[in-house]
């Protein structure tokens, strides 16, 4: 089949906030937005095998991303259709072979990823291993201005918080800006997206709002994208993984910050930037 | 057995950050503190349970709240030991039974919790139906007390960032303060530790500095705690199962400023506040 083949695929995404009233510390009561947080249970050839918690606005890319980062399905073209259903809050993915012994091949366990607790590597750092990613140069320059660009995006945050943002970006660009309830499952959808529409991750930057804990980096060297990005801090645990995968992860990215943990040398300083008040920590 | 019952513990606890070395924006070399996060796989009579990435500050209260919290163990006097070795990352936990049908009674399928992946609500669910959470009335007074002492932790997180803290809190007071790189985590070391120590819940205030999804509100529940603070925001469903288990739930606790979701009833107004700005969306 063509790299232009795509499953048959349901729209279901739904709206991502609610509005509720609370009242605040004055005692009034305000009309405020919170995130919604839907159970997405995933059946693959009706075989259940896990059930993600998500704001539900792109469960089908969410699920596609979620078998591919898994390894639970290797080619694109053996997936029939992708079906959401949320009266049963699912989604039936079927594949061509529609196989019956998935059970035999997830074994007793099911890989499941999640914030620090259910976390299963086995398979997935074998498929690292083979990986070869090439370091992309970035000048600094080109980072400010993608980081404006992002401020245009994080709406549901903006209006409700209780989400995470992950982007994937070219150059100055977002392409593609989804947030989730789970910063893994922002990941996954924009994984799943890229599968579907054919887009490489080797010359592209990846930005999450959230932390670089070990499986955000694992699932962007997955991705073999050269360049990771966050708003937030990292863990020892993520910056061993990129420096063992080449991957160039900076960190506290926000307007003119940035600090850089591996991959100093693709970062070009091409900004004159005011004198800074002097910092007690500076080592040169 | 008697409530001072104590299994044999290690006492395993790790380092929680390390020191790295980052470049800035202006190009300078800086010293920075970075959290850990460790594997730690939970074994029962030899079973492999799950495998968690924790900062490894609190393995032991970490692995118990884990049972606890899942309901695989329901009474403290069954577990003979608890053994931390971190040269194999792994906890083992001896029950006298020392079952070896852990596989029967856990099925197929090993329940997880996560950051919005792969969780299991099932048997959790319906344990939850059996409570009877009392609510406590709160003064706004002590709650800023509570906030301002609350200040004086979160070590790890001034230090290194990308973790999360929680506290359980009686009054003004934090009693116990845990972080970890996942807020469930901090939740089930502090249920480990309530465990350990027979401190009853019913009395008591959990703060998180994490967001309030749906899995925090059910561990929280299960300690049956009736009041629930967050410095940061809610999910719909968080807030639904406030409601559903008569939680009172705050959110955006800090300083001076909360946001009252559910059991606004329990919180005694008494403190004269500045006149504010305007607010848009007060709707009284």
């Amino acid at each position: 089949m063509s790299s232009k083949y795509r499953p048959e695929l349901t729209d279901a995404g739904l709206s991502p906030t609610q509005a509720v009233l609370a009242i605040d510390e004055y005692q009034n009561t305000r009309e405020l937005h919170v995130a919604e947080e839907r159970a997405l249970t995933i059946y693959i050839d009706s075989y259940e095998i896990v059930t993600l918690m998500t704001l539900g606005t792109q469960p089908e890319m969410l699920a596609l991303g979620y078998l591919k980062n898994q390894g639970l399905i290797k080619k694109l073209s053996e997936i029939k259709s992708i079906q959401v259903d949320w009266e049963v809050n699912a989604v039936a993915i079927t594949t061509f072979e529609n196989r019956d012994d998935w059970k035999d091949k997830l074994g007793p366990r099911i890989v499941t990823t999640g914030c620090g607790q259910g976390t299963v590597f086995g398979d997935i750092m074998e498929h690292l291993d083979g990986l070869d990613i090439q370091g992309i140069k970035i000048k600094q320059s080109r980072l400010y201005e993608l980081l404006k660009n992002l401020n245009a995006y994080n709406d549901v945050y903006k209006n409700a918080g209780a989400v995470h943002g992950c982007a994937l970006c070219h150059d100055t660009e977002p392409l593609i800006f989804i947030e989730d309830v789970g910063r893994h499952n922002a990941v996954d959808a924009i994984a799943g997206k890229m599968w579907l529409e054919g887009i490489s991750g080797n010359d592209k930057i990846f930005y999450t709002t959230g932390r670089l804990t070990s499986e955000m980096v694992i699932k962007v060297a997955q991705m073999e994208i050269p360049v990771l990005l966050s708003r937030s801090g990292i863990t020892k645990m993520g910056l061993n993984l990129a420096r063992d995968m080449n991957i160039t992860l900076l960190s506290r990215a926000k307007s003119k910050h940035f600090l850089i943990y591996n991959g100093a040398e693709n970062i070009e300083f091409n900004v004159e930037l005011p004198p800074k008040r002097e910092v007690a920590n500076i080592i040169k």
